[in-house]
């Protein structure tokens, strides 16, 4: 297999060659109706309002082949070390389900040990959800609290404020599932003083076992607990890497606080990263505690799905690759610098934080898999927030702003909840997708008027994902298809999207303030702003 | 006074030769504590790690005075019409104190006008506090939601977010704050299955009393309230311009749930742009009845001292002023087409959500105030989380991504609740603010490494904004310097920050598809996907 600089591809030298087709002229109900293409679980994209023909589509396939993308997943799946700077394989879709070759790691099969990290979970989530399993002071956990930064917070959170309304509609049983961050300690102060602690079970989450914020904020709970006068050893479980020092429990900072250990930890591996982790024991954990383990397992078939149809090297019949694809004529030929990521769902009202990590962190680099610069841009800044919120807010700019912002919208035929509401006419659910669909053709089209405050250029991009209800498994397809198009892209720009070394320096200067930084002028000034 | 486009401005073309100043040579103790500006009210504005050297200084001071920015800025304050498109006076600073001339609209003293809202804000949030205005029930208010989209819930949301963790520290009695904008109907199904709708109070906000989504919602809440046997008329009172339809309340869409009016309309009026709302009456009630009306007097002083800070003409005291300028140089001559806001503080959780709606719907425009196509960028995407929380997500792109943003800090020397943990050493805002002083020198400064993949460029532009603790008072100052940095840009790019032209085509689609766009196949095509 051959990794070649974006660059350095023949079909991507033609793709530069190609101007952005209209959108306006272009747009029409017979291309609407044909630019389907399936993302896996009955979720779909559609690319209608892109400025994209049919000589661009042959371009990219020629792309897609040329760079051997299928392949290159193909080999990732099969347990090719793909995280290049770690020296790592990547097997955060084996954490759904095998679609590649058996992959045996150290004398591990490790579809396995994910397999059996999940019936742990699936009993330990039974044991609390049935009061079997009780507080330490026979009190049934009615709370759940996450502790954990970054990947163990943004796609968990994302994802249980997504079913919050889904399981009100099906009359699941729920447990409240509340999430601790920041090493603010105003964040722990907050989530502690709207829970009862005595009902609360809180999961520490970090592989390493060496996270900053979550060891802090773990002492903040366990101070909080005991103040109340209840064992933490009883509260905390914990998910973690086997080698962390969390999983000795005589070996933690504030081992004085454990007895013997009542709640197993549970465990997870150096092969998924971290903003990938939300289909792992990371984000199984909560999800299971908080809406059922047959929920999760909803979310792993509907990502295990997408993971299969992004297997196809068709692009007419693979969401992802088509979507990376676009996305990287956007970005490399029309050199536009961000996407917004539009979900008209309330219920994904954290989803664009999580996708703002999993594009950025991933792909935010400037140095190829081998470790040597490139001379290309490569993932752009991603934002977004709810529509219509959004439509009242930032809108305007996407509009009639100077610079053109690449969107994508993501649309459900039906809410969750089915209450609703008839207004003039229509219900809320109508007005939601009626104002979606006119934003996607406002874009395009624009709107000529003689008052040039009134005008609308359109030509600006957009395309949808589309399903018909946010159930588990759609969530779940929605989470990979994101995850696999950020991975094609990875590919193409020929990065390495499964380190984060871009995180590493701040921590050391962090460390270096806190020591007292006497030889660094600089760094003492500041910190004495600060009263450190 | 003289309106210009910036490229026809002089100083503009000698900025447009000045070269950025390298950070990484010139971030010294010395520079640090020679680089601060008051931005009022105790908040200070920080340039050092800016690219900006005493020549870039002088050409910014002369743009700032051949622009007229604050002879613009006084116009501004004395009631000229400065939102051009639309016709209208601009008064949000008047709201919250009197910093110009008198300004008498139709005969009315407009500082007159929002001193009587006030007070009858101050009466009504103390009637509703005390217990003496009850539900339909007799049962007190312990809850308060605000129905509005926009402006009239970004700003307040973020600013009773911002309130929760001092509130709790200052033991000052509160009412839970929750928040319903989303026409999708699963947004107010959720907020409503948390509360106890006896003991809640409803503010419908909406200027025009003519919002879909907040109309919508009125619905949606007046129906659940019935449902309960509750008399909405008791629960449900009103923000709105004195023309509204919701004035009348025998001439609104569901007069038959409304007998004698109870609660009065609270009133707002056309001066104030909906994003620029959170010290009127639309935050205003609110933050009065969940933290008492004399938090809420806090915010419009820290904010009134922001506004007069903004009036000094030289660029080394109005941090506002200098904010903007050095963001004009970042947008236009170093061409960076985002900012990200980074505050280090988590009740600062959703103030970046809100500075995207007031930075992107102000100057995400292509016209000058005159009409006139402009040809340069204007308003920037701003996005941003809290840190340390972003550390752990977009900030690998911040450091190593191909493109440069600008970034802006702010930071508190004190947490908001002094509920704190020391762990190896530290509390858990040492840390935090570890991690902030850190991340400035880090992008600063950078980092060689013989592994590519470990090194970093730096010579990434950042600024802060810093104060000792986050009071009401703060925040008020925080909120008012970015309205007036924007309103500086606006100036600057001679665009007229006050309207919002680019959200109508959007509202006019959306009511053709809900009347079925008969006549428009494309529009009609993407409706039938949406079983429109």
């Amino acid at each position: 297999m051959d990794f070649q600089n974006l660059d350095r591809i023949k079909a991507f030298d033609e793709l530069k060659g190609l101007k952005p087709a209209s959108i306006k002229e272009l747009l029409s109900p017979k291309r609407i109706a044909s630019s389907w293409v399936e993302a896996g679980a009955s979720l779909r994209y559609n690319w209608a309002a892109m400025p994209i023909d049919e000589e661009h589509l042959r371009v990219l396939q020629a792309l897609s082949d040329e760079a051997q993308l299928i392949d290159k997943y193909r080999a990732l799946l099969d347990g090719a070390v793909m995280n290049t700077g770690e020296g790592r394989q990547v097997l955060h879709h084996l954490a759904r389900g095998q679609v590649g070759k058996p992959v045996i790691i150290d004398g591990e099969d490790k579809r396995a040990f994910y397999e059996q990290e999940l019936s742990e979970i699936k009993e330990f989530a039974q044991d609390v959800r049935s009061g079997e399993l009780v507080g330490s002071t026979g009190k049934p956990f009615t709370t759940v609290v996450q502790i954990g930064i970054g990947g163990s917070d943004l796609g968990p959170r994302a994802l249980c404020l997504a079913l919050k309304g889904w399981a009100a509609f099906k009359k699941i049983p729920t447990l409240d599932a509340r999430f601790i961050s920041n090493v603010d300690p105003d964040d722990a102060a907050q989530v502690l003083s709207e829970i009862d602690l005595e009902h609360t079970l809180f999961i520490l989450v970090s592989k390493s076992g060496t996270t900053e914020e979550t060891l802090t904020n773990r002492e903040f709970v366990s101070q909080a607990l005991q103040a109340k006068g209840l064992r933490p050893i009883e509260h905390i479980v914990v998910v973690t890497g086997k080698d962390s020092p969390l999983t000795d429990r005589y070996n933690t900072l504030d081992s004085s606080l454990f007895g013997n250990g009542v709640l197993t930890p549970f465990f997870i591996d150096n092969y998924i990263g971290g903003r990938y982790s939300a289909t792992s024991a990371v984000g199984g954990l909560i999800i299971s505690l908080a809406f059922g383990y047959e929920t999760f397992q909803m979310i792993l078939s509907g990502a295990h799905q997408a993971d299969v149809q992004a297997l196809n090297p068709s692009i007419g019949e693979n969401a992802a690759l088509l979507d990376a694809l676009i996305g990287v004529y956007l970005r490399n030929v029309l050199c536009l610098p961000s996407t917004a990521i539009l979900p008209y769902s309330q219920a994904l009202s954290r989803f664009s934080a999580h996708l703002q990590q999993l594009d950025m962190e991933s792909n935010g680099k400037s140095v190829n898999r081998d470790g040597e610069a490139i001379g290309y841009p490569t993932g752009p800044v991603i934002f977004g927030e709810p529509g219509t919120n959004g439509q009242h807010s930032f809108y305007q700019l996407l509009h009639q702003g100077t610079d053109i912002v690449p969107l994508q919208f993501i649309g459900f035929r039906h809410c969750q909840s089915d209450q609703d509401v008839t207004v003039q006419g229509s219900t809320s659910q109508q007005k939601l997708n009626a104002n979606l669909v006119a934003q996607i053709v406002a874009f395009a089209r624009g709107k000529e008027d003689a008052n040039a405050n009134k005008r609308f250029g359109g030509e600006r991009p957009s395309s949808l994902l589309f399903a018909n209800r946010l159930t588990p498994e759609l969530l779940g397809a929605l989470l990979a298809h994101y995850e696999n198009k950020v991975m094609f892209q990875g590919f193409l720009w020929n990065v390495n999207s499964f380190d984060q070394e871009g995180v590493q320096l701040g921590k050391v200067l962090a460390t270096n303030v806190l020591k007292g930084s006497k030889e660094d002028p600089v760094l003492k000034s500041w910190a004495k702003i600060f009263g450190l």
